[in-house]
C-alpha cells in the first residue's frame, strides 16, 4: 500500500509518569499533607513571611533538566506555610474568602478532566450552565439572563461594561471603536477601584466615570447623583451607566439599589451592581433585605471566592438581557464554527460571552461548594460574619481608647486607637504601626484604609473560622501593641 | 472592664469536615479516581458525550439544603468521563494540551494554599517573580521586562495592547480614553480571532485591526503590509502595532519575525507577537530557529496550557518595557496602598501588570512543571509532535484519496479527502461529515477549518500521548469513514 520514508520513530516517551504506583504514592502523599495544613488551619500564626533562605532559592535561572517528582514536591512542600494567611481565623485584613477543604476534593477531579470550558460539548459546559441557571435563581432574573464564571470581580466588571458600553452605541463601537462617543457614568466615591479601571481598559477613560459623593454612611448621594446627571448632559456627555456598590471596600456600605434602580429607569441608564463580596450576602437572611433592588439590575458583577470561600479564583457576572451580553462578545472564527453535531456541537459557547477562548473549568468548584453546602449553610455562615461585626464594633465603642469610624453594615468595621496628645497624622503613622505588628508578629490581621483622609484599622470579616473569641483577642492585642508603640515613642 | 450587650452566640459551626478521618478518606478516594483516569488516557473512546441523563441531573434548580460529601462526590465523579477528550492520544482537535499528572499535585498544593496573588507579601508572588525570570530567560529578554501569569493568549493579547495602545498616546487615554485617536495596527490575515476581539475591548475597534494578505505560506506579506501602513498614514490614520503570528491556528505558519521586527523598527511600531502555542516551541531544537526574531519583540503573548501541557488554564505576557507595562495598569487605591513592611509589603504586586485584582496562583503549576520535567524533556515532546505531524503529511502525500491544503511548519497538517466527481461544496460537506462521524464514533478527534473557502481536516498534534502509530489508525479511519459515506450518498 503505502511506501512511506520516515525518518526513525523517536523514543515515545510522554510526560506522563514512568511508574505509576510511585505516582500514586507521590500524590497521595502531597495530598496528607494538604489536608495536615488545612486541618491545622485554626492554629498558631497568621502569617509567617517566606524566610530570605526559601526566597533566594527561588532565584535560579530557567532549568534545562528538570529536577524530578522528589525534588519537585519538596520544593512546593517548602511553600506551605507561607500563604498571607487568608485561612486562619484570625486573618480579616482585606476582603478573602477562607477557602474549604471540600473545595479541593473538586479541585482534584478538575485537574483529572483538564477542560477547556471555552466551548463545545462537554460536561464543563453542563455544569456551568446549571450554575448560570442557579445564579438567576438565587438573583431574581429571568430565563433569558445570561452569566459566565470568570477571575473575579475585576474581569466580570470589564464584561458587564463592555455590554454596558456596546449596547448604548448600538453596538457599532465593537468594529468602529468608541471614538468621539463622550460616553459617561457614576458611581460612588467609595465604589471599587476596578469600576474606573474597567473603563480605562475599555478605552473610556477612568475621568468618564465620575465619582459621587456620598452620605455620612458613605452611600452613593442620589441628589448628587441627579446634579451630575444633569451638568453632563447640559455638556453634551452622554451618560449610560450607573455603578451601584453592594458591600463597598472601605466600610462594606450598600448603595440603596431600589432608589438606583428606580434613577436608571428614568435616566435610560443601564444600572451595574459592583458585589463583589456583598451580593452573595443574598444568601443570608440578615443581608437579603439591604439587598433589594438587585433583581431589578442590569449586570451583576460579584465573586465567589469571597463570602462563597470557593478556593482562588471564581467569580461571576450576571446580565439580564442575554442577546445583548452575546451580541458583545460573539463572533466566531472558522475554525469554532457551530455545528449541530459532534464535539464542537452544545452552542452557544462561553467564548460568546467573554473576552476569553481559553477557560479553565472554574465553574466545578463554585458548583461543587454550593451542592455540597447549600445556599442556607452558606448563609448562616455570611449571617455569623455580620454578627461578629457587630460584636466587634460594641468591644470598639465600649473602649474608650478606641474611635469607630464608619457604621457597621456588613462584615467590616473601621476604627482607630486614639492616644492622647497626638496629632491627626501622628495618629495615622501609630495605627498603621499598630497593624504592621500585629501582622509581623502573626497575631491577627487587619488592614488599613482611610477614611475622610483619616488611617483606619479595617477588620473585615469574610470567614467561616473566626469565632467571637478571635475578636476579643484582637481587640486586646490591639491595646497592648498601641501601649507599646506609645511607649517607644516617648 | 467592658461591659458589652451581645447577642447569644450562634452555633459556631464552620466549613471545615466535622470530622477529618472521614474527610481525608474522602479526598484520597477522589484522589485515586482522579489517577485512574489519568492512568487510562490513552485507553478507550477519544469522547465521550455527556449522557442525556446526566444532562438532566444537572437542571435542577438553586440548592437550598447541602447534598452533603458523598452525593457531592459522586456527582463529581460522573463527571469524570466526559471531558472533551484532550488528554487521550487521538485528540488532534483545536489546540489543547493534554495535561500531565504531575500538574495534579502541584494544584493540590496550590488549593491548600488557596491564594490570592494579587499582590501582599507571600510565597505565591515569589513564585511567580521566578517564573518571569524563566520567561525573560527563555525569550533573551532584558532584566527590565516584566510579565503576568494570566488565563491564556485572550487575556494576555489585552494586556499587551493595551499597554501598546496607552504607549502610543502617551498614557493619557488611561484617563481620558482613546477619543478620536484613530489608532490602527496590523495583524495577518490568519491572525488569531482573539487579536481582533482586543481591538474591539480595548475601544479602538476591530476595524482598526488591518488584515495583512499572506502569501502561499500563509505568512504575513510584508509587502502588503508597507502598503496597507503608508495608505493609512496617507489617510491620516496613526499605526502603533504589528502583531505577528507565531503559529497561526488554522496551519501553524509563523510569520518572519525578523522582518517585520526591522519593519516595526523603521516604522516606530510596537511588535506583539501572538505565539498562543508556538511561542513555547523556542524550548524545541526543531522550532528554535523558526522562531528567530522574537526575542526582539516588544510583547509577546502564550499559554502554558498547550504545548507545555499546562493543566487549564494557564498563558502569560511578557513585555519588554516593564516600566510602560506597569504605567498602563498600576494605580492603588488606598487599601491597597504599598507599605515597606508587613503583609502589605513585596511590591510592586502583579494587579499593577494587568487588569485583575483577585488572582489565583496559576503560577504555581506551571513553574512546577517548568521544573520538574526541564526544558529539554518538554522541548523534545515538542520536537516530536512536530516529526509526527510530518509523518501524517507524508501518509497523506502518499494517499491519492487525500490532498494537502497547506504546508506542514508545526503541529498542524491540513487535507482533504477528495472523491471523484464531487463538487467542491460537497466535498466540504463530506469533509464535515467525516470529522464528525470520527468524533462521534470516538475514534479520533481532528477538527475542521477553511483555508482559501475551502472545508479542511485540521489535524493539529500538541499532545505527548499521541504516538506515530495513531496517525496511521487516523489516516486508515478517515478512508474507512469516507468510503461509508460516500457509499450513503449513491
Amino acid at each position: 500500500m503505502k511506501s512511506i520514508e520516515t525518518a526513525a520513530k523517536p523514543s515515545e516517551t510522554t510526560l506522563d509518569p514512568e511508574n505509576w504506583d510511585d505516582f500514586r504514592t507521590r500524590a497521595h502523599a502531597m495530598l496528607d499533607a494538604a489536608i495536615d495544613k488545612m486541618q491545622a488551619a485554626s492554629d498558631g500564626r497568621v502569617w509567617t513571611p517566606v524566610p530570605e533562605a526559601l526566597k533566594e532559592t527561588l532565584k535560579t535561572g530557567l532549568p534545562t533538566e528538570g529536577r524530578g517528582a522528589a525534588a519537585s514536591d519538596a520544593a512546593i512542600m517548602a511553600l506551605l506555610p507561607h500563604g498571607i494567611g487568608n485561612t486562619h481565623p484570625r486573618f480579616m485584613g482585606w476582603v478573602h474568602g477562607a477557602g474549604t477543604p471540600s473545595n479541593m476534593v473538586a479541585e482534584i477531579a478538575g485537574a483529572a478532566i483538564n477542560a477547556n470550558a471555552g466551548g463545545r460539548d462537554h460536561a464543563a459546559i453542563y455544569v456551568e450552565r446549571q450554575l448560570i441557571g442557579w445564579m438567576r435563581d438565587l438573583f431574581g432574573f429571568p430565563q433569558e439572563a445570561s452569566g459566565l464564571v470568570v477571575s473575579g470581580t475585576s474581569m466580570a466588571t470589564i464584561v458587564a461594561l463592555k455590554v454596558a458600553r456596546d449596547a448604548a452605541l448600538a453596538f457599532r463601537s465593537r468594529t468602529a471603536g468608541v471614538g468621539a462617543a463622550r460616553l459617561v457614568g457614576y458611581t460612588s466615591a467609595q465604589a471599587h477601584a476596578c469600576n474606573a479601571r474597567a473603563f480605562d481598559l475599555l478605552g473610556l477613560g477612568s475621568d468618564a466615570l465620575r465619582m459621587v459623593p456620598v452620605d455620612d454612611d458613605f452611600r452613593m448621594d442620589e441628589a448628587a447623583l441627579r446634579a451630575l446627571i444633569e451638568q453632563d448632559r447640559a455638556k453634551g456627555d452622554v451618560p449610560f451607566v450607573v455603578i451601584g456598590t453592594a458591600g463597598s471596600v472601605n466600610t462594606g456600605a450598600i448603595d440603596d439599589l431600589e432608589e438606583l434602580s428606580a434613577l436608571a429607569g428614568q435616566e435610560g441608564l443601564w444600572l451595574h451592581v459592583d458585589g463583589a463580596f456583598g451580593a452573595t450576602g443574598i444568601m443570608s437572611d440578615r443581608l437579603r433585605p439591604l439587598l433589594a433592588g438587585i433583581e431589578k439590575a442590569d449586570s451583576i458583577a460579584f465573586d465567589f471566592h469571597k463570602w462563597l470561600h470557593v478556593n482562588y479564583e471564581a467569580g461571576f457576572v450576571l446580565v439580564r438581557d442575554g442577546a445583548a451580553h452575546m451580541e458583545a462578545f460573539s463572533g466566531r472564527p472558522d475554525y469554532l464554527k457551530r455545528t449541530e453535531r459532534g464535539m464542537a456541537a452544545a452552542s452557544p459557547w462561553p467564548v460568546e460571552f467573554g473576552p476569553e477562548l481559553s477557560r479553565g473549568f472554574r465553574a466545578l468548584k463554585v458548583w461543587a461548594q454550593i451542592a455540597e453546602h447549600g445556599t442556607s449553610k452558606l448563609g448562616a455562615a455570611i449571617t455569623r460574619n455580620c454578627e461578629q461585626t457587630v460584636y466587634l464594633s460594641q468591644l470598639v465603642d465600649a473602649d474608650d481608647k478606641l474611635h469607630r469610624m464608619a457604621p457597621v453594615v456588613t462584615s467590616i468595621c473601621c476604627f482607630r486607637y486614639i492616644a492622647p496628645g497626638f496629632s491627626e497624622e501622628a495618629l495615622d503613622a501609630l495605627n498603621a504601626d499598630i497593624v504592621i505588628r500585629l501582622q509581623e508578629r502573626g497575631i491577627a490581621a487587619p488592614s488599613t484604609t482611610r477614611l475622610n483622609a483619616r488611617l483606619a484599622i479595617r477588620v473585615n470579616i469574610t470567614n467561616h473560622r473566626t469565632r467571637f473569641s478571635d475578636l476579643d483577642l484582637l481587640v486586646d492585642a490591639i491595646g497592648k501593641v498601641a501601649g507599646e508603640l506609645v511607649a517607644e515613642l516617648k
